[in-house]
């Protein structure tokens, strides 16, 4: 007995010495203990053709023996599908990818499909090789996201090729079907909500000019305002870092005119809030009480550790990968889907506000 | 032409047909196009057999036509081996879970490896039906990940099944491999450099008791504090939540007698560091010139945010992961390896401790 035998239980030498050399049980295995052909081991397993009752049972019964599973690849290849779909995630595994991947999978497994995880950091060569390894590995379809919802190229996959999603990730190409969270719902859905608590002077601090979602949350904004017949000097909307630092010093202009400081500030992400929450704290402006904030993203362990807490736009990333997974199958099953899909947000109410919105 | 077949950019009528149908190029494909029988396809493919260099030529250009590629999968069944491996985390793809998983993916698709990736979430039903289902498609090994590095029960995988591995992660079974991070040997470090930057009253405020990080983690504490020659009372070592509001409410506690408050804090990790470096700056008491602030686990986004930055231990989870592919190649080519593994730990420097260490 090798050193390798005797690192795991043993429960049945032969097939611990045959895991040892590499090797496991496969059909031919199944049918010389059952004394018959392969072919009687694919019909008796697969429950196609005529068999003897006693010949099918002698088969299984040799399969249970030899712990044999029917090997989901090689059925797979007889009908087609081999029931797996690959996941790349450009620029790595963050913390948008994570709950989209969580949807994604739940949706998958619970239709018995397995997910290829493939992270194609930011290299398009690395990408190439995931993209050829899963058309080698034949997987029936690919979902492609990304850490922020801009524009991409097109993966390279031929028309023949298996149908590709992208969620939380868009490409110039047409005919492809994109699903996206309502950015400019979710930031219109905010704005409202300051609105409805009387709310009169309400500023937007948000991120990076050159982020889509940091034109749309704006667009949200205003939107918004108008609808309430209200307005925003030009002051009162301030583009910068995704940061907690730039949140406090927008803070900080916004409140150098005192006279004319905003009674609310929508933020274009959590961690923007968390920065104004704190700089208003250090000024000694009470919030929600006389500045109510609402945050983007509803990045719990941050809006929940903020003082106050944080009410903040939930873009539902884990029910995009959800809607991912669906309509991935419909497409394996042959529809054909395209264009930009954008899934609602949710508002979740916590202390920065100053409670629920009067309806 | 169906409504499926103008939603792409058509390149070959017949084979988007095809795809439309949920059928794909197969070899029998390629070898009516090159006139020949399916075993010159695979022998041609396969680079194994005699044939005439033309009949090759032939083949490769027709598989080339109709973007038939050899499949990764029948050849597998050949060669006795699936080139997949399951990766199975428990409570959901977590903040740690992330950059184990992105180790992992890299080592592997280095390897020309691919990756499934199973969300058990808490659920042993869940789990079980991965497990099968990885057995099912005949991965060659099994990765096992957690939120936290506790103990859990075995995977249910036969001995006869392919090799187990666990990270951050551990379980009971003595012949399992299980790879942590040196949590004992990382709060070691962050304890003396605190000794050798001259601070004496060095406290510890950590998470819950029953987490085994935090015993090991105290441990640590305590061992360098031993090797400078130097001790801490009781009130010096708090045990609490994984929280901000934590870490304010044990500063508040150590600041209560302000004649023996501290002037190093060793935290069990970032979020209590940055509850405390909040609350010193809310008391008016300098950090790092009065009191110096180690966090643990490197997380980026927090630690770069925290006023001043947090100087903390990162567990190199990118790496342990990277280490968890590297061994299981090693078990799936058949050699055998259990017991409990610590990788270490580094310290990386930021603001919060005042400066770099003497040595």
């Amino acid at each position: 007995m090798s050193e390798d035998d005797k690192a795991r239980p043993t429960r049945d030498f032969g097939e611990t010495r045959k895991r040892a050399a590499g090797q496991q049980t496969t059909i031919h295995d199944v049918a010389r203990l059952a004394a018959v052909s392969i072919g009687t081991v694919s019909k008796a397993l697969n429950r196609g053709g005529r068999l003897k009752p006693e010949t099918r049972e002698r088969v299984i019964a040799a399969a249970k023996q030899l712990s044999f599973r029917p090997n989901d690849l090689a059925q797979s290849l007889h009908r087609g599908h081999s029931l797996t779909v690959g996941l790349i995630s450009k620029d790595n595994f963050g913390r948008f990818a994570m709950p989209i991947m969580e949807g994604l999978e739940e949706c998958m497994a619970d239709r018995s499909m397995a997910v290829f995880m493939c992270n194609a950091t930011d290299d398009p060569e690395r990408e190439s090789h995931h993209v050829r390894s899963l058309l080698g590995k034949r997987v029936d379809g690919i979902v492609v996201t990304a850490r922020r919802a801009d524009r991409r190229p097109p993966l390279e996959v031929a028309a023949s090729g298996p149908p590709v999603i992208y969620v939380f990730s868009q490409t110039d190409d047409p005919d492809a079907l994109c699903l996206l969270p309502d950015d400019e719902g979710g930031s219109f859905m905010a704005t409202e909500h300051l609105v409805k608590l009387g709310r009169r002077r309400i500023a937007h601090v948000t991120g990076p000019e050159n982020f889509e979602a940091v034109q749309l949350r704006r667009r949200g904004y205003r939107a918004a305002l108008q609808a309430a017949g209200l307005s925003a000097p030009d002051a009162h909307c301030l583009t910068g870092a995704w940061s907690e630092a730039w949140g406090r010093q927008a803070l900080a202009s916004l409140f150098d005119d005192a006279d004319n400081a905003p009674d609310g500030i929508v933020c274009g992400n959590d961690q923007i809030a968390r920065g104004i929450a704190d700089g208003l704290r250090e000024r000694g402006v009470d919030a929600p009480a006389a500045v109510s904030i609402v945050g983007f993203d509803n990045w719990q362990i941050l809006a929940e550790a903020t003082r106050p807490a944080l009410t903040t736009i939930d873009m539902n990333l884990k029910e995009l990968g959800r809607e991912a997974g669906r309509r991935l199958m419909e497409m394996i099953a042959g529809a054909s889907m395209k264009g930009v899909r954008r899934l609602p947000c949710s508002l979740i109410v916590r202390d920065s506000c100053g409670g629920r919105a009067k309806s």
